[in-house]
């Protein structure tokens, strides 16, 4: 394998072409795409219609003649086929705590006497510092469980409110078995809320197939939102009548511009609503969706897990020696859209490799993370990556920027 | 007075000059600025510059490179002084709905035995409907209490967990005693939440001086932020400390990057953050708020007092005989900055004048309201309006718009 086999198999990538759909800036290798998802090629020129037309010209106008109104549902449907959703059952509103939340507090206030809420330790801190926030809001002698990695499956049971776990582990891109989970935690009538951040828009999700009744993702990472772009929030067309929301704001009312006394849920995902969204980031989600226009998933998963499966073959090859240990599943099928390691002085080799133009990302205490855009990234740009890393390292080259006074790389 | 005088006291105007900061669409009067501002001159061009250049180039480096880390702080900061805030007690994320939850579930989850929430009846209904949810989400025996519109300082007592009221009444446009009432509910132990969206930018909001603990406005009516803009939350320096967040967020933690397994809260503001801001939206905000640059509150308020009160002169001349009854009170110390009417046909009057290229706002179920923007509207648009009010009203062209299948007007 040499770097013009990579160039054939990028030639012979019915995927190829997608990558026009984005402004990349030259002299760039970007392994952060989940983290911050490419700017479409689309999106800014949009965004200046939005602003200078809908609302310069049109003003107020532009809730109904603009469409303004209807963003939170338009980018839901758009999403909805990428994650094996059915129109209806996708809205995008706020950010994805945010939607944790409003999920998680309205299924611990029905849980009756089930006491537990279950989280992973070590999956992302929101997660569990939401759920966290809400068994103690509510205050109903409900305590928040911190399974061992992978361990859930073995805590669950009747007396589990709640389930709330990532697909895909945002440090070791561990892939989890959402229809095996799911399957178990309903066989104990227990919800599972399935975070998508880290799979949306890179893997197979099937959330109707796997019978997933509550779902939250974000939009900015492998959906091209752009920055915070809104988060969205799926409940499958079986939970939705059941479900009762906790926050309960205007726009999730069932006649919105009656401005009744009092709230009455919407029979629709539109009870997941709350306040007015944020236009300008709402509508540039809907160009970054469209980059997926005539894309199957399982092909775009399939690519996926070939450049993730050809950065660990290179990375045995020439990275394991430097003491980069690989942290990812090699197992395709338990592998998210990124390649993992550890390493000490993860932080440090992370800012060489940025000053040197590739964009890798750093998690806390020594993950360096390459993250897989199959809609954008090349097989050149993997085999690229691995040279430098390795370049990098043998040089060691990141000793400079060692520094005990970390400040964030993301 | 005629059209001649209105036109000089624009020549007069020391704040005449703020007009072209905006870009305002030819032939269209716009009385709507308190539902959504008017597009400021450098917003389409600082939009596309974080997008192609901080996003698209920069891609995840614009977190710190591009600040966009720290807007939330920024534009808290921006809109403190037009609110009397101090720097550091505003920030600015999520939608006034969701800021209005976070603050009532966390002030009604330490009310201790006291059971009353208090609403006034008919005040903005996403107000009432989030405390209403939070009451029965908390479910401590606490109880929703809609008050006459003018009674919650009868209704107080030291039974009361938390009062929420707009500073001023959408409908009407009265403006409520900031002063007065905080200061009788905190003689009573009483937390009030001062609902800004109606008055931050447009009156004088005197925070500080007040004596107010918690407030949350909104940025896109007499902000300029543009549509669905976040809105800002206010906790006061003495109140921080011991204010505990009900919803838990990473962006809320006191050591972001540091992926703890435990939410510990930020000691500022930041407590009131919860993930990741819709950075194109968040950023307009910057833009929005830059147009009251070098503008005094107090000055700015006057001229709207005044413009209202011409309004209100012209409309006792020319309006009052065709049934338009003012519903906005006389008095200019207690006027926001609206005039409103009560008419039977208020909607069908309102779709009327859109389309003759004057926009008020119609609120259900009888309410024409004219917005009043003293950052850029004229006294000559004033004279117009009214104007053109008189025409449609005596002409009963309203008629043909008359119908019983509403829709909603903004």
């Amino acid at each position: 394998m040499d770097r013009a086999d990579c160039r054939e198999l990028d030639e012979a990538c019915p995927l190829a072409e997608c990558r026009a759909r984005f402004s990349l800036p030259d002299g760039v290798l970007y392994f952060d795409g989940n983290s911050l998802g490419a700017l479409p090629g689309t999106t800014s020129s949009n965004i200046r219609d939005l602003i200078e037309s809908e609302w310069g010209e049109g003003l107020i106008r532009g809730w109904l003649d603009a469409g303004w109104f209807y963003l939170a549902r338009r980018a839901g449907d758009a999403i909805a086929p990428l994650i094996g959703a059915s129109g209806g059952e996708v809205a995008v509103s706020d950010s994805t705590s945010v939607n944790i939340f409003k999920l998680a507090a309205s299924l611990l206030r029905r849980a009756g006497a089930r006491r537990k809420a279950i989280v992973e330790r070590g999956d992302f801190p929101t997660d569990a510092y939401i759920l966290e926030g809400a068994v103690g809001l509510l205050d109903r002698g409900q305590e928040l469980i911190r399974a061992e990695p992978g361990g859930i499956a073995d805590r669950v049971d009747r007396d589990t409110a709640l389930v709330l776990l990532s697909h895909v582990d945002y440090r070791t891109g561990e892939l989890r078995d959402m229809e095996g989970l799911t399957a178990r935690c309903r066989a104990l009538g227990v919800p599972v809320i399935w975070d998508l951040c880290h799979s949306a828009g890179a893997v197979e999700v099937e959330l109707n197939r796997c019978r997933v009744d509550y779902a939250v993702g974000c939009t900015y990472k492998f959906l091209n939102g752009g920055p915070g772009s809104p988060a969205f929030t799926y409940v499958s067309r079986d939970a939705i009548g059941a479900f009762e929301p906790a926050v309960t704001g205007w726009f999730g009312h069932a006649d919105q511009f009656r401005f009744e006394d009092r709230y009455r849920a919407a029979d629709s995902i539109n009870k997941c609503l709350v306040g007015s969204p944020p236009v300008l980031s709402l509508r540039a989600v809907l160009d970054g969706v469209k980059c997926f226009d005539g894309v199957r998933m399982d092909e775009l998963a399939g690519k996926s897990r070939r450049l993730s499966g050809l950065f660990i073959d290179l990375a045995d090859e020439r990275l394991a020696r430097h003491g980069l240990e690989l942290a990812t599943p090699r197992e395709p099928s338990r592998r998210g859209s990124q390649v993992s390691f550890r390493h000490p002085e993860a932080y440090a080799i992370a800012k060489t490799l940025i000053a040197r133009g590739l964009i890798p990302d750093f998690r806390d205490p020594d993950i360096l993370r390459f993250g897989i855009t199959p809609l954008y990234m090349r097989y050149v740009d993997v085999w690229d990556a691995v040279k430098l890393v390795e370049t990098v390292m043998s040089e060691g080259a990141w000793r400079e920027f060692r520094t005990d006074a970390r400040e964030a790389v993301t």
